[in-house]
């Protein structure tokens, strides 16, 4: 069961003015189910994004690089789930260009105006023939109002829609920063089996979204593991359509010089951070969410490096699945995460807000009791100081479960 | 249960002439069980060994290391299990010491001859009273053949008993090679919650015996995982006592140089291998054992970081659990090893001797149904070429299941 997350309430998702989103059943993996999503976008929209570096990157992964780089600007996203189109070669690249090219003809477009996204199975053939089939009852669906139904058509292993929305106060104009994204398993930094968008109606420069994205993107989908694995077909999508029909002529974002630079880039970072968040919430048979918060680093890679050791090691999430103040675990993962000058005298490790370990074992003050309370509880926050600098990062993960074991043993049956 | 593993047959384990062990109960985690063994060396044995990186490593390991770095030779080993003094500060360093003071007195040794090794959980207090009262009753039961009850007693988590015996002719006469392990959890490259134990009766030189070991860990212990998680303990010791009676002035081998080095290397390195196959084939939970081997690198360091990608990656582990000839996850850890200029298009992937992937994707000619096959069995084997080089790397590992779950989230209760 997911922790502390529930489906958003489809009125709380606020449309982004110039963003039209349909969904169709294509019968790609299960009849009836609602697996194609097709996003437009209005003329001038700004469109970046980032991806997988998993060296086995899917189809639409390539061709979503390559129309990106295009010249002509992205009006169309069309995503689709029960198949990742991944490990297919060149026949997949084929059918992923088939698909735009579909799109585009129903849209008098480019077909490197469409932005193809696949998430399922790898090593299956994109049964693009149904997902073509499919675009005219997508098409005939398009509205602004549909962000709910597009966050449940994305859906994979996820038992709960991800979407939400935030309102940036820009200049005294209220912009709107809206994103859905789905992710269960293969979860890991550098991008995960995980596909986001995220679209806001200010007008911002290609340069200063991109900023943004990675801005936000560091801060959130590049903080969570549920199971180590890094997915052939992660994209995170940031569009801007400048479409606010309050300001429509306001003037473009150009860089983080512009006052409200700063503004939009925290919302959509919270919205980001809340998506990700969302994603271990709903991590494949996670029955407990775990912030892992590292402090007293040199720098942010060797608090992540350590922050992942916890947050990956099996030993700990199966502890932290049991209620189990096993702390011995979580200073063997920070003993082995990589810090070959670690002073492990020095370092001190918190669960909740008991010190549990300091001077190299366990705190004089530390009764398993007060550990076992902390663990009680579905939501459970772990810090650890190295006491050798002063910068911090944080990670989220979830807890491993039977039902990880039972829903990756049984995906494809 | 165990992967094609059983326990040995006593009378296979052949004594080494030279080495005695004793066990005994000394209750530190269940009353009755024999989870104390003294194992002693005669005068001039030369002693070795490798210990973990983990920079939280137990107080026995820094003992250790501090033994074998003094001029005194090593004449006793003391192990426990139940309780891995470890993440226990400088208190855990004086029960450690103290365990081997108590050892030397009884033996009339200093302090610094004995080696001291403890399993089981981090961060608890040794309780050393214990283990120092039990010293007197496996001092009594010290007998060279006493190899398969040394096996039993330093088992955690472990089902089977883990020893084996070789015999190795050198120059015509015949030594022998005996060793135990135990370890089935927190398994990983580098040293493990593992320990192990290897004696022979030829005489070998202190630099010439390191050298083996060197060789023969990075052969075995160094490529197995379990679950990713490096301990704070792990151990691996060798032991030649020179002291066999059908040659007791048998020249000392010094180097590489003596013909007899290859030999006696190949037969500690197949003892090994057998030993560290041994934790794999009784890893927590195991249901499959699979050989991941990488050929066509360019160095082994890329071998083993591909076959580590695949053979640690949770999906993987599951799919495999399940029989599911889930490739792509295989193809999708490879991807996301870390080479960062691995051309895809060139990879090959077998599964048993099935070719299931080339080109970048499906290979034509694999059938589903044979993939099934092959993954129907106990034991897999996985081939990667990357096609890049002449260098092959082989992994061991098993399948991640509901029991490893069930094991690691009630150990402590």
């Amino acid at each position: 069961m997911p922790v502390n997350l529930s489906a958003p309430d489809p009125a709380s998702l606020l449309p982004v003015p110039g963003v039209e989103l349909g969904v169709a059943a294509a019968g790609i993996k299960k009849p009836g189910r609602r697996d194609v999503l097709v996003i437009t976008l209005p003329h001038d929209a700004e469109v970046v994004g980032v991806f997988t570096q998993n060296r086995f990157c899917a189809a639409p992964v390539t061709v979503c690089k390559e129309h990106l780089h295009s010249a002509a600007g992205i009006r169309a996203l069309l995503v689709n789930t029960g198949n990742a189109n991944a490990g297919t070669g060149e026949d997949g690249l084929r059918r992923a260009r088939e698909t735009c090219a579909a799109v585009a003809e129903n849209l008098n477009l480019k077909p490197e105006q469409v932005l193809p996204f696949s998430t399922g199975v790898i090593l299956e053939p994109l049964p693009h023939d149904k997902i073509i089939a499919a675009l005219p009852a997508a098409f005939a669906d398009l509205k602004p109002t549909n962000w709910a139904a597009a966050a449940e058509a994305i859906m994979t292993t996820d038992i709960v829609a991800k979407a939400t929305s935030r309102r940036a106060a820009l200049n005294g104009v209220d912009f709107t920063v809206t994103g859905i994204a789905k992710g269960s398993g293969m979860i890991h930094p550098n991008m995960a089996t995980m596909l986001s968008f995220v679209a806001t109606d200010a007008p911002v420069s290609c340069e200063a979204l991109e900023a943004m994205l990675r801005h936000a993107v560091n801060k959130s989908f590049n903080c969570i593991t549920v199971d180590g694995d890094t997915s052939t077909n992660d994209a995170c999508i940031l569009i801007a359509t400048g479409a606010n029909p309050a300001q429509p002529a306001a003037p473009v974002i150009m860089d983080a010089g512009d006052s409200r630079f700063d503004s939009l880039q925290s919302v959509i970072t919270e919205v980001m951070i809340q998506l990700a968040q969302a994603i271990v919430r709903d991590g494949e048979g996670a029955t407990k969410f775990m912030e892992v918060r590292v402090e007293g680093g040199k720098d942010e890679a060797e608090c992540k490096q350590v922050a992942y050791a916890i947050a990956r090691s099996p030993l700990v999430k199966t502890a932290f699945f049991a209620s189990d103040p096993n702390l011995g675990r979580i200073l063997a993962a920070i003993g082995y995460a990589g810090i070959a000058d670690l002073d492990v005298e020095r370092i001190r490790l918190w669960l909740g807000n008991v010190l549990v370990a300091e001077n190299g074992g366990r705190a004089a003050s530390y009764q398993e009791a007060e550990g076992a309370r902390v663990m009680a509880a579905a939501e459970i926050a772990v810090r650890v100081d190295l006491a050798r600098g002063n910068v911090v990062a944080t990670v989220w993960t979830c807890d491993f479960s039977y039902d990880y074991v039972k829903i990756n043993a049984e995906y494809r049956t």
